[in-house]
């Protein structure tokens, strides 16, 4: 069972958002489940007096929340980026429900640090910045209304986790050693430099090839091993190209 | 498994709210969870602007919500009154969490109305009013900091019955064409061939890459598109290092 320091251990970052009082109330709402780590990307706003209103007994979690200008450097040290979404995206990830989703949330959580990304109040995450996400999460919601606040998104998802921990089980995957955002984002970027070598990537017509890339990468979950595995074999490409 | 309608047939009850604003947004709450009925005890004031703003889309809710002087008149036609506390009560009743409730309540609710109950925002339940509760339930929580905000209460709890029932279905990976085993078997047998071009794989001494990467692509679940890209890629690989 995790502790709460587990809990603690996940993050949640809030992604542009445009009102100072959702982020005072998400983060009350985090506190009430035993969750610490607040991040703020860009927001349009600082967390103002409605805001410490909003956060009542939380007040010092949103006073240490941290405030980055993207999305990526909320997410460097992190073995898990979880994007919430209400739909499905066409570069197809795999939707999971939150309950379904919670126990691999927890098990990485144990291994490193992870994010819950939520995205603007009116139009969500956008592709890109769910393309940094290594899983897409949807809290199930009436098809015909599914528009949860802001700050009652991040209570249900920090409640499902609280939840789960009490009765969570197992890890998922064996010994492994989670990749961390910094070393996929290395990998892709090594990816993308062997791709316009080889001309496969035309640098001025990129079209949408490393958003799939990194899409399909996000989704395996890679391990530290791999990433040096597939680093290693691009540079063997890259030699033998040069050649 | 219990229809939408069931969940339709579960009220919310506001027992004398201080502000109008948690009445909106606790509507909204309800609504994005598929439930429909709000009574309201005693408000200290009716809906208002502010309250229809909270509300967002789920004004017509709001609108309809049924207003009474006591929490009995607000309970008569019900099957199970289940009274939403932080803590337990001298008058000693089991004090359930709300996971563990889910399936009893909405088993009743499969028989008749049933009534979810909260207090108001700074004292809760009185004993009184809890006294006309069948069920005494909590929503797990933080020990040192355990107060949810109304409305992210009634999210919760909307949240939690609406799982239990997975009355709602989760919209699918998007239009995605999962890769058959063949098409995945051919995307390794290129990969493989490319490795041993470019030297990285030495055919003579393999050791355990092929397994390795068998596995990490096994762990991606790609589509058919995916594969396509990655032999794409492969071919410009390939056709460069012939060069």
């Amino acid at each position: 069972m995790p502790s709460p320091s587990t809990l603690e251990r996940i993050r949640v970052v809030l992604a542009r958002p445009s009102h100072a009082g959702n982020i005072g109330a998400a983060a009350r709402a985090m506190k009430t489940m035993g969750f610490a780590d607040l991040r703020l990307v860009a927001p349009r706003r600082a967390p103002d007096a409605e805001a410490r209103s909003l956060a009542a007994g939380a007040a010092e979690l949103l006073a240490a929340a941290r405030t980055c200008e993207r999305l990526e450097d909320a997410l460097g040290d992190t073995v898990l980026a979880v994007g919430f979404s209400a739909r499905g995206r066409d570069l197809s990830q795999r939707l999971r429900s939150l309950r379904e989703a919670a126990p691999e949330i927890l098990s990485d959580a144990a291994h490193g640090p992870v994010a819950l990304v939520f995205g603007n109040e009116t139009y969500g995450l956008t592709n890109e910045e769910m393309g940094h996400c290594g899983m897409q999460v949807s809290i199930p919601a009436n098809p015909e209304y599914s528009s949860l606040n802001l700050a009652a998104a991040v209570q249900v998802a920090c409640y499902e986790l609280a939840s789960s921990a009490r009765s969570f089980a197992l890890p998922r995957r064996g010994e492994h050693d989670e990749a961390t955002h910094e070393d996929v984002e290395a990998l892709i970027a090594h990816w993308q430099s062997a791709m316009i070598a080889s001309g496969y990537l035309d640098p001025g017509q990129p079209g949408r090839l490393m958003e799939r890339l990194r899409r399909l990468l996000a989704r395996a979950e890679l391990e530290r091993s791999e990433v040096k595995l597939l680093r290693g074999m691009l540079g063997a490409f890259e030699a033998r190209m040069r050649r």
